[in-house]
């Protein structure tokens, strides 16, 4: 299947002028490489395709923005994401999708909104789009070529091979580090360990 | 003050005895170098050379052990440290301690008992026991010279290093990482960028 053909109801247009070019480019590549990894691993495509979509909605928003409509929407605000609410554009972004672009598909919203720390209780289709969103073909960082391979071969260690990338990446730039981050690496090296056991 | 001199009440043979040679020669260097500083940071130097002394009186024992000492005095089990027993030498230790070597002083258990994993809620005390432990004179391992003199000029810096190696170390090797350790090292991130801000 041609990933650009995938029929979503969604304005695309007006994602388009919401995201920024640079933005919305990573966010085609998102929903394609989610459609391929979807197909892969026989989650919903037609979803995969749309989280990978609107995953960033709220990335373009400004540190104070994000903090006041994690707080209008009732959401959980820690001590890490009031330090870094970057954090807070996955949540976010899940909160205003259903008030302006008219998404209302929960596991499409679930996955949107754990996609940046990760947690230990992820669908097929969060973890998707996890993977999708550092695997998708505009990244370019050492090992993403390899990672790329590993997504389609082995998922779950793929997912933590991501997910420990993240960590050395955050631990070296001095930000805080998430929680979940660390529960969803946990357990991704949990079922790994059952697989090999 | 010769460290060799603090006199602790503590049946000192009997410890080398449960210790063994190797544990024993590391405990003495851990003591002495929470004995130092406790001088440098104005901690009670007593305590931090007793803690140091036995902070790893449960380390010989088995995994099954540690597991059923633990269940026996209700301490934690999480998913964690079910997996990775080891883990629980620190708090295992300090529920012993009491009982088998007399020991009651609840400042000193309470270091003891998150040697390991850290934590974001460590008095003075513990603090200076989770350093000592990985600085002390017969440890040897890239940067620990370095982080020798850190730990005498930026504290907080110090243990910062020491928890992003033990981190950086678990990763490495595949081990389970459990999120105490990344709560402290948020915390002393949080605490870094206060003194810095």
């Amino acid at each position: 299947m041609n990933a650009s053909s995938m029929n979503v109801d969604l304005d695309q247009e007006r994602l388009r002028k919401h995201l920024g070019p640079e933005l919305y480019r990573h966010s085609l590549g998102v929903a394609e490489t989610a459609l391929e990894l979807a197909e892969r691993y026989g989650a919903d495509k037609r979803r995969a395709y749309l989280a990978g979509l609107v995953h960033d909605y709220a990335k373009n928003l400004s540190a104070e923005r994000l903090l006041a409509l994690a707080s209008h929407f009732g959401l959980p605000i820690d001590r890490i994401t009031r330090a870094e609410p970057r954090l807070l554009h996955a949540p976010v972004g899940a909160a205003l999708l259903p008030l302006e672009m008219k998404i209302t598909d929960t596991a499409v919203l679930n996955a949107i909104a754990c996609h940046t720390t990760g947690s230990s209780r992820m669908s097929l289709l969060a973890r998707i789009v996890y993977l999708a969103d550092v695997i998708e073909p505009s990244r370019d960082y050492p090992g993403v070529e390899r990672l790329r391979q590993e997504a389609f071969q082995d998922f779950t260690g793929a997912l933590l091979a991501a997910v420990e990338n993240t960590i050395g990446s955050v631990l070296a730039r001095g930000l805080l580090l998430h929680p979940r981050s660390v529960s969803f690496r946990n357990q991704l090296l949990l079922e790994k360990r059952m697989i090999g056991g």
